[in-house]
């Protein structure tokens, strides 16, 4: 029996209020100046009391070594299984603008090149254009019309943007025209492994880009160094069961970065305007807190803090975000959980593939004997070893939201 | 590789013998009042020797979260996937009253129920009627006769019974009569997504039953109010590999309540009458050591307890148990495992997903550093986070009864 036909038969709708809050990069590492990670380092007497009250473990985003980048690390936390459901490139482009990505869209990232007069790549990012200069070309390209379809063109960062190409009978399952090297001319995009049931879509999208590429070409010309456009990492919007469909849940995000607001959307959240700060975000979780019963409340910082380096920074934005939490229980949640995306230790400077601190707290979750919101202390909880996927039948059993499996 | 066909080209006869004693519903949780759980609570010196000596962990009987009934449950026990090897309600109901159910049965529960005359159903429990008063109808219905097959019709408890249908070419995929509802007349029995092989099974079967009900209703007419019966969970007698032809064991279920000796006979172990108390049991343990190298050893207390909300009497059950490992040790088991099913904590008075203590004792264990049974302390133990389906293989690896993988 699959899992989330499992779920869903088992799932019932209760009063009960699930509280997930996911400080992004939660996990560190020790560093040979400190010898502590930076969660040792940080004084957090309500994470603290929060363990001391729970059940926790380190979990494991995808599987053993693996590094996840932020869209499967989500999924992971959202009870997909991450191997299983994977998110193309252009998708998250998409999502990590903010754009509004709808069922049968494809997406691809563009990269700005330049390419010489024998129409051959001599740099793929254009020398790294500044991103308002990327943007002026996006809304160029934004005006290329061909029948039967609607172009969105949006500018990421830099030379990087993203394609939207929406219409009836569309496939996604297209090769790059990014070759990946200079001194060739781009690829031609071709359907590449679609469904048996898609061949026809795949070839009339890859028709349909070819022109919108050549369009692409002609408009730029001129405009060294960006006269041109690779595209890569073709995708169809994930179509992923939703929340509401698995657990039954009416769920909402509290986030502020476009991305994950994008990846809430995609399992059927709810997204609310939530400011930029973390204040902003716990005002609009008190605001709303009648009207859901799952709340996703993203802490952004903690990742960016560790991608930088910065060991004092990351232990500032757990401090801060450990405050946060007696204002969480006043709210009076059935169930609070901690956790994070995935590890990103200052040490490292990235992403790593550490499993990361996690733990559930309710009247019914079985504490166990940890004192201390940190890596080594979390390692000897009763939960330790679990992964990703783990979390969210976990947190419907907490909430008394799954009836029993079998008589 | 599948599991099976992995252990079965591993396992080897030898000498050696396995004594699995399973408390059920033996996993807890701390009481408010309390701060402990039941496990914490009791004095159990002979189990924390046990576990002293062995090797431990909290095991999880099916998947995070989810709450087993026994059936899943001992299947997970068992070394079957739980996932893999559902048990449908007729099954597991003819399994609960001790029905000798046969390879090619076809199983349902059924409920009394009452009809008005213009054949709606009017009340699905007929009133609750007594059991006497079910037992007394399911005499009238066991003497309904049908071609080329043998109906077996038992009552269960109250309202409910159970009905077998024995006879050659039957499928036991079908549709339930039971409307879940009242004002409305029962529905047909039709085939139910049956394999390409059993279409005309089926519609055989199918239409054997729909006789069957005609029948029922004509000889109930006017035994107001349960003058009717609705039935559903059909299924077939789970075909299963058997202990003998996977782990090569000369397997015995020594227990004290039908439901258990049923799942035991289903994957193929002798059962014993092993009378109604742990005393019992115990003489029958004695009784038959020389005749069978793996012993299931059920103790039944423990859960109705947990089901109750009986704290005083769960640690009585538990201290009880307790007492019988001295007289388990003289009988030199090479193996001996302790775990339960699944948790039924007094707190929720109900069957729960918290993982189960689990212990292995054996010279070959390699103990860890757990001194006391009980859930905090076992968290801490070297199997930690293992699963139900992990605890057969485990016990034939300690036994010595595994061969070497590949060379």
């Amino acid at each position: 029996m699959n899992p989330f036909d499992l779920y869903r038969s088992l799932a019932k709708k209760t009063d009960s209020k699930i509280l997930l809050v996911v400080f992004d990069g939660l996990g560190g590492h020790p560093t040979p100046a400190m010898g502590m990670s930076e969660l040792e380092a940080a004084k957090t007497p309500n994470l603290d009391a929060l363990v001391a009250e729970g059940a926790c473990g380190l979990s494991t985003p995808i599987s053993a070594g693996i590094t996840p980048g932020s869209g499967p690390a989500h999924l992971g936390l959202f009870g997909y299984e991450p191997l299983d459901y994977i998110i193309g490139r252009g998708v998250l482009s998409a999502l990590g603008i903010g754009f509004d990505l709808q069922p049968g869209d494809v997406a691809a990232r563009i990269n700005f090149c330049t390419m010489n007069s024998d129409g051959l790549i001599t740099d793929r990012r254009a020398g790294r254009i500044a991103t308002e200069e990327g943007a002026k070309r996006c809304k160029i390209l934004s005006e290329i019309k061909l029948p039967g379809v609607e172009i969105f063109v949006q500018p990421e960062m830099d030379y990087r943007a993203a394609a939207i190409f929406r219409g009836a009978g569309l496939c996604g399952k297209l090769s790059d025209s990014d070759p990946q090297t200079t001194g060739v001319p781009p690829l031609d995009v071709k359907p590449l492994n679609p469904p048996a049931t898609q061949i026809k879509e795949a070839a009339h999208t890859a028709n349909l880009v070819t022109r919108f590429i050549a369009e692409a070409r002609s408009r730029l010309k001129g405009m060294e160094p960006a006269n041109m456009v690779l595209l890569r990492g073709f995708d169809d919007h994930l179509q992923i069961p939703s929340f509401q469909h698995i657990f039954k849940l009416k769920p909402v995000c509290i986030a502020t970065y476009p991305m994950y607001k994008g990846l809430s959307k995609l399992v059927g959240m709810d997204v609310l305007n939530a400011g930029s700060t973390l204040e902003s975000e716990l005002e609009t979780l008190k605001a709303n807190w009648d009207k859901y019963d799952f709340f996703f409340f993203h802490i952004k910082k903690t990742d960016s803090m560790g991608e930088d380096g910065d060991f004092n920074g990351k232990v500032d934005v757990l401090q801060h975000g450990d405050t946060l939490f007696p204002e969480f229980k006043k709210l009076n949640p059935d169930v609070i959980a901690v956790t994070g995306d995935h590890s990103t230790p200052c040490l490292l400077k990235s992403h790593s593939w550490h499993p990361v601190p996690f733990v559930v707290w309710s009247p019914y979750c079985r504490p166990d004997n940890v004192q201390r919101f940190d890596e080594r202390s979390i390692a000897e909880g009763s939960l330790n070893g679990m992964k990703h996927v783990d979390i969210m039948p976990l947190l419907m059993a907490n909430a008394l939201k799954f009836e029993k499996f079998g008589a």
